[in-house]
């Protein structure tokens, strides 16, 4: 250990030794995982999840229970620890079976596989940032739901987390926002330990971590003694105590803390100690029991279900009073958080997408989004929209939007120029319950957002991106703004629904789905520049929502109306599809025109409706203004795509179009060329 | 104006009144872009360009000038009405077609169209990282280059940044690197106008911003009026005598200041101010010209060519007693600097090439890639390598590696968990020249760094990416860490070569390919696991080069060694596809397999070597552990792929395989169901 730290190392018990012995000894029979932050924050658990968590095991799923991450999520058998002693149904054997296929104890914690896991941490940083989205939502449903003398939402978010979330970038976005944002019932322990993997952090991590929460404006409790008892007591209670301020424990710690000849170094943060060690850690710890046995007084001394159903059942008896008092706000709570649209909702899209349909409006596609939030918002309060900074380019403000603020709740939130933080916050406030965030940015910045949307795919989050200025249609901004690739690369992200909508009916319809759709988020796809409206029958309406269908069928005056070859299309491009499609048939060329909004949702269609669609042997045209590569999974080795797949230029929309080929005539010339 | 804020308004005079004028005419010309920043930082930029910046405009490349980075790249017309103004070749008619197609005088500031422009900026957070990397290479460079007497790199960093700069996370990650290495000679103005694109700044952005730069260890000098000259000037000085930290200069300013209705509001952020109130600027600022016209005497006051050719000469003078003194290291230098590669490096490549050959090893490929690195560090001190906290899992440190830090230079950084800042820094240090770096984390976290890869493509900058735990193969880390769709998405960035090698040959290959690529980044994906050595004749190890070929033709005693399918394959499932060709043609069935390390190379060859590889009318399969859709580019509608389109699992790598179902066995009946 550095001396110069001065950290007082453990007084061992067999409280915390059970968490010691559980991290170790999974970690060895695994053959691999992270010992050094489950034995490093063994007293912090300790005080946290006994003496103040609010939680019930019985219940994972109770709507005021406080919330716990652990955002250095590869500590995982920490959590897994807790979860299983404090009588979650996560039984002993499947800790044995950590790191194992099918098991609920993956290496990371995965949301969804163990009760009890509130997020998926791993990638670091996200986890603290949607703490910061968890706390966020508690606050806004507080301010919308509670009544005087009727707290029914009431609960605290704790996060753990080391030096990697620190030095991350997100932690930066997040920790800024919950500052201004005053949330004051998140709790943050930072585990100071001193070592990241490439060893003692001196050489790479030199922030004065406090001053810099100080300066988002949390409170900072300094030089808390980790693995003193009284001292996290302490602090908690003065976390809890301050009512307009996050709170960062700092808390110093041993890495590996009861691993004798390893602790305080880098070798216990992501190795198993060996048999030797662990021998030697049993000793020291004063641990006498076999792998995985635990005594019966251990577990009595963790168990949390008595006090967790009575916490549960106390906060019933306060609903049930809620109820009494404000009956149609109780019922509104609970359709909330169970995540169920309005009773009318089908009818309400339904009236919603006839008068755009008669309307006919030539709009940008962004603008009809806005014009789908004005539609939808109203009966959906759980819609909490957002941006980073670009709300009046993404439009995704409306008539009703009320900004969140440090002394008020709302439903828009102002991230700031934060696109990474603003979607991991957003997942946060998606795992919370209650609240169905939208977030914005422009597409090329979905970049900066990348590992974010992933993980609410990997979580299956409801959740709502739209990204605005979604091609070399944005213009003068340049090549640093101009989307190529990003709409392609969404697509690869396995769960992730990708929309790019033509019009204002397909965009209407494209909102409705990602509204609805419970196990996976949706990305949305949408033009800085006006797109004509298609005509479409009402079995077309209805079409769109198999994420690709036959816009306009081969006129019957040309070949009979048998196409000769299918172009596909989406978003800015369907339009020249159908200019294409009206010259092919001055020409005497019959062709279908296929608009493709979303290839993933299209792709989940049964074999005959695609083949119904694309049918066999028809050569394809693909038209799209960006990458090329994803289409030939529609168009084969003999089709065409007219895309680009080089970098834009700066110049006026209409010019680079034609500069770049990507125009009505080309799709002419690429059809002519594969009949 | 806020009265709180105390900001002085400028004293507004001809010289600076050139910058605004040129500012608001190019913008109103172009009917589109940022009036705000330009205005808002006319007199920073005056005190900054005119009386310190060390630069020569007739010599843009000259090797010790001083660098300048305008971070808030939306404000290209500062850069340009500068460049313009001193006397580089960016004549008036570039201004006029300020974000016209071809111009020298994009939306952004892009590197390679303006002379001067030191990078692309524009996606924010990212201009400052450059500047971080720019500083630590002239660092890096002074410590490996000057000697007693002879400082022959010694040149300072400039940077302008917002407020938007600041609230990105990067900039986390950068500044508080760039205080843990004491950059002295980096110099930041922070434009704190208190205005971003949503407005007023009070309701996202709260942080103590010069507090929080103290916590990374910078000097901060808080409260400068910054329409105020001599304030200005103060400030520089003092940046500039401190020799152990970087310096954030605080400039309380006006956006817009000098449009009397619309300055200190986000009106004047990002969109022309219009003729009224450019009619009213010009009597406010008492600026009586026409658009773009600027009478002699302030070209005279701006012209900085005979200052800065003397600069140059001076250096020259001074360079030619350093080639007195030290003729090699002189040498050396200018090597380095004209980045050309050692004279013998051919040869070398090729000695280490027949080595490996030699050797034949079965290794995990992120091994391959540190015995690359290990046999051609030692002729190239240019290569700066680097790790985002994961040096021993990246295995990117050599046995002549020697770490950089506050007190020396070094060829190895330690980044810390910083994948966005390590790509962004590493941009920075590419655009300095002299260096080459390379850098390296999980591919996972590739996308932590998303923008910044995409950013050295469009620079078309020499840079080198190690991604390691390229696929499920990384096992029990399950799958927030294992890529799926990461290597596809990165072939989709335009000008990124991306390889994905199958053996220690291959990633030599990749590796030298990487090292003598000039004009654009290449991103490397290597495996945990070990992959056995394929054996290949010498044509083929030449052929590895072109990106695919082929590896293993069709027995010759099968079907007279015609093949009647073709097998393609990358990476770890190389190994695979060997094994389905070898147990096919026991079952009397002749299929080539095809290794494609590089689809981006491979596609970039001529179109016959294209089809002598790939011949037209055989039956395709490829094999890829991740996503499936971009392989549809080579096998068809009628061809089959083997891959994963979903997320991994925590578990042993080996079971991952199997129960993703990629295995040589799934590769066999692919085929035969193709055939």
């Amino acid at each position: 250990m550095q001396p110069t730290r001065n950290v007082k190392p453990p007084v061992f018990n067999p409280v915390t030794g059970a968490v010691r012995a559980l991290a170790m000894d999974a970690v060895q029979q695994a053959n691999s995982g992270h010992p050094g932050a489950p034995m490093g924050m063994a007293e912090i658990a300790e005080v946290l999840w006994r003496r103040h968590l609010r939680h019930n095991p019985a219940n994972p799923k109770w709507a005021d229970r406080d919330r716990f991450v652990l955002s250095n999520g590869h500590g995982s058998m920490l959590i897994y620890a807790l979860l299983h002693l404090t009588g979650y149904d996560l039984p002993i054997e499947e800790l044995k079976r950590f790191r194992q296929l099918h098991s609920k104890t993956p290496g990371h914690p995965e949301y969804g596989y163990a009760p009890g896991v509130e997020t998926t941490t791993g990638p670091l940083g996200q986890g603290i940032t949607n703490a910061v989205g968890m706390a966020l939502a508690e606050k806004i449903l507080a301010a919308e739901f509670n009544r005087p003398g009727h707290d029914i939402v009431d609960h605290r978010t704790y996060v753990f987390l080391g030096d990697g979330c620190l030095m991350e970038g997100i932690s930066h976005e997040a920790c800024s926002l919950a500052g201004t944002w005053g949330l004051s019932k998140l709790v943050a322990f930072y585990d100071d330990n001193n070592i990241s993997i490439d060893g003692h952090v001196d050489g790479w991590f030199t922030d004065d971590t406090p001053k810099r929460f100080e300066a988002y404006g949390w409170q900072v409790i300094r030089d808390v003694q980790g693995h003193d008892p009284a001292a996290i007591e302490a602090a908690i209670e003065q976390a809890k105590a301050d009512t307009e301020r996050p709170t960062l424990i700092c808390c110093k710690t041993i890495i590996g803390a009861g691993a004798p000849n390893k602790q305080d170094s880098h070798d216990v943060h992501g190795a198993p100690l060996g048999a030797a060690e662990i021998a030697a850690a049993r000793a020291h710890i004063g641990w006498n029991h076999p792998p995985f046995e635990i005594p019966a007084d251990v577990y009595a001394a963790w168990d949390a279900r008595t006090k967790g159903a009575a916490l549960e059942a106390q906060w019933n008896a306060a609903f049930a009073a809620y109820r009494a008092a404000h009956p149609e706000l109780a019922a509104e709570f609970e359709r909330r958080m169970a995540g169920e649209l309005p009773a009318d909702w089908d009818a309400h899209v339904a009236a919603v997408l006839a008068q755009i349909v008669d309307k006919a409006e030539t709009i940008a596609t962004r603008k009809a989004s806005q014009n789908s939030i004005e539609a939808y918002a109203p009966q959906l309060p759980e819609l909490l929209g957002g941006s980073a900074d670009l709300a009046g380019s993404n439009l995704t403000l409306w008539s009703g939007a009320k900004g969140v603020s440090k002394h008020s709740g709302g439903n828009y939130v102002y991230y700031g120029v934060r696109e990474f933080g603003m979607a991991a916050i957003a997942n946060g406030i998606s795992l919370h319950g209650g609240l169905i965030p939208y977030t914005a940015t422009f597409l090329m910045f979905s970049e900066y957002a990348r590992n974010a949307l992933r993980m609410a795919a990997l979580m299956k989050l409801r959740q709502i991106f739209v990204f605005t200025h979604d091609s070399i249609g944005l213009g003068e901004d340049g090549p640093t703004h101009q989307p190529v690739e990003q709409t392609a690369t969404l697509r690869l992200i396995p769960n992730m629904d990708v929309w790019r909508p033509c019009d204002t009916t397909e965009s209407a319809v494209a909102w409705a789905n990602a509204i609805e759709r419970r196990d996976g988020p949706t990305a949305m796809c949408f033009s800085r520049q006006n797109l004509p409206f298609q005509a479409r029958t009402s079995d077309q309406v209805a079409a769109i929502r198999k994420g690709g269908y036959v816009l306009s069928e081969a006129p019957a005056n040309v070949n009979g109306g048998k196409p000769q070859a299918v172009i596909l299309a989406t978003g800015s491009e369907v339009a020249l599809a159908v200019a294409a499609q009206k010259t092919l048939a001055e020409q005497g060329l019959a062709v279908r025109v296929v608009s493709m909004p979303s290839t993933n949702v299209f792709d989940r269609q049964d074999a005959a409706y695609k083949a119904s669609v694309l049918p066999a042997g028809l050569p394809r045209v693909a038209v799209e203004a960006g990458s090329t590569d994803g289409w030939y999974k529609y168009v084969g080795l003999e089709g065409r795509v007219i895309g680009l797949d080089r970098f834009g230029e700066s110049a006026p929309a209409g010019e680079l179009f034609k500069y770049f080929g990507i125009t009505a005539e080309a799709v002419v010339q690429a059809v002519k060329s594969v009949l």
